[in-house]
């Protein structure tokens, strides 16, 4: 059993998909991971910032799983990073309505004491500079460190994400975002080039498609469960990578062998977070649920071709 | 060991994609399924149509490796089907160029003889009726009957489809088409109104995303083997169909378990096809190499997560 500390955001989101529209929610990163991780038996901790409009029955909910919060900062008459975003009918993209920063804006993260020899850190997606001054916070070299980001911070900020990106063993991009980051079209290709830019395991995330990981020349492929209908997609990426997380701090076990499995729990989970709006189903998750649908992965890839 | 019936186009196709173009080629649907179905030891026969404009030595190429070809009818004076395609940057779209009918204008399939007993018919793209007359001709009614279709059909021929497709066991369509004949997004929503339109095996093809197999409830789903370059995607799906039908007709075991493991097959062939212009890659293709990626499959989706 490891330590984890989550780095991300604490938010409120308001969500627009075909199905209808919520005010505003439970969101961001940390949410969503530590949501994800707290279905493995582990100590974790998020580490984020809100401010004093945000309810503390939101900040309960991830307590209540076990989730440490005594590192989400709550800044006095700050008022908490709000996202609004409306997807459109193929639910594969979307429109960002508004993005108020926010607390966010000055967010200088503060690892409790006590988890600052993590064996596993999640640096959910946020600015590189803010996800590198975690990794100087630890006391001793984390075992696995686990970066998300995305194309905003490729615009804005590259030479920080290549900072950061030497700093950290796994990467998790969306297909597009691989491409971008590398100039290649083929994915295989991509995440050659993404290994000589630090992370020595590469997880590119294809939504509906599943996802891939890299790692030297190998690759493992977990598919998405094929869903009769994608209610919100909103943290869908998050929680992935929090049940990878999870598990693999769980496990303490960072083979390739065992991230393979890491994947298919990421996977099982994130085909859950789909099925209702923002955090509802997540947060109502059963260990029976996730058994069954992890049977239902075995199902959907498994086969048995003896080669003679 | 089963008869294999292969009915579909033998044609001249030219190519263009980003990494060059061909002069007129050997291309067809027919071709491609014989040469991937020729991997497994059965009787195949192809029925298609030529004018004699077309090289025997195409026609070698086929009865090279076992494929009956006393089913392609050669007419005298006629000329041979001719296809010409450009491929747009990211290889998964395409225009056509030019499409000169010729002889498959007037084709009337004939099964020869001693193949109107086969145990399995792979129905290559052709007009639903011409697929529908292959299936009046069998003297009794075959084992597993696998249909492949297109867009065009649902556009110019859609009641003909509707009819042809009450008497196949398999469809094998690509993730717009089995949408379009549906309205349905949902690809598990899809498959099961395709179902209800007759055959009971639909596989939706997704290209580099792989293809997904729905019966009743049960989804197993091939991942495509991530490739560094895709050289020209002429034929894939045909090799797809040809290597699916190839093994359950060497196999003769229809069951959903072995239809799994025909989908792997399927997919492992058409991993090759794209390797290069045209047919070249599948002409000379070793069962060795065959086996070596067969193991990349298993390496690529196999993992051993044990529930407690």
């Amino acid at each position: 059993m490891s330590k984890l500390v989550i780095v991300g955001t604490v938010a409120f989101d308001a969500i627009e998909t075909p199905f209808g529209k919520t005010d505003k929610i439970l969101g961001g990163a940390a949410t969503y991971i530590g949501l994800a991780a707290s279905h493995f038996n582990m100590d974790a901790a998020a580490v984020s910032v809100v401010g004093d409009d945000f309810p503390q029955k939101y900040l309960d909910i991830l307590s209540n799983k076990n989730i440490d919060i005594s590192g989400i900062e709550i800044v006095k008459e700050g008022k908490t990073f709000f996202w609004s975003g409306r997807y459109h009918n193929d639910m594969n993209t979307r429109d960002t309505l508004i993005t108020e920063l926010n607390t966010l804006a000055d967010f200088s993260p503060v690892v409790p004491e006590n988890y600052r020899d993590a064996e596993i850190v999640m640096l959910g997606n946020l600015h590189p500079t803010v996800q590198s001054s975690v990794l100087d916070q630890m006391v001793k070299k984390p075992k696995l460190v686990i970066l998300d980001t995305m194309n905003f911070w490729m615009d804005i900020a590259l030479e920080d994400l290549h900072n950061v990106m030497k700093r950290v063993d796994v990467i998790t991009i969306n297909d597009e975002e691989a491409r971008q980051l590398t100039g290649e079209y083929s994915l295989v290709v991509a995440a050659r080039k993404i290994h000589t830019m630090g992370p020595k395991y590469v997880v590119i995330k294809k939504g509906e498609h599943g996802a891939l990981l890299f790692h030297d020349e190998a690759i493992f492929y977990a598919p998405a469960l094929p869903l009769e209908e994608v209610f919100d997609p909103t943290g869908a990426g998050d929680t992935f990578a929090g049940g990878f997380a999870g598990y693999i701090a769980k496990t303490g076990d960072t083979s390739f062998e065992n991230m393979k499995k890491a994947v298919i729990f990421g996977s099982t989970l994130a085909s859950f977070c789909v099925e209702k709006f923002g955090t509802e189903r997540m947060e109502n998750l059963k260990s029976e649920e996730v058994h069954k649908r992890l049977l239902q992965f075995k199902q959907l890839t498994q086969f048995d071709i003896t080669l003679t």
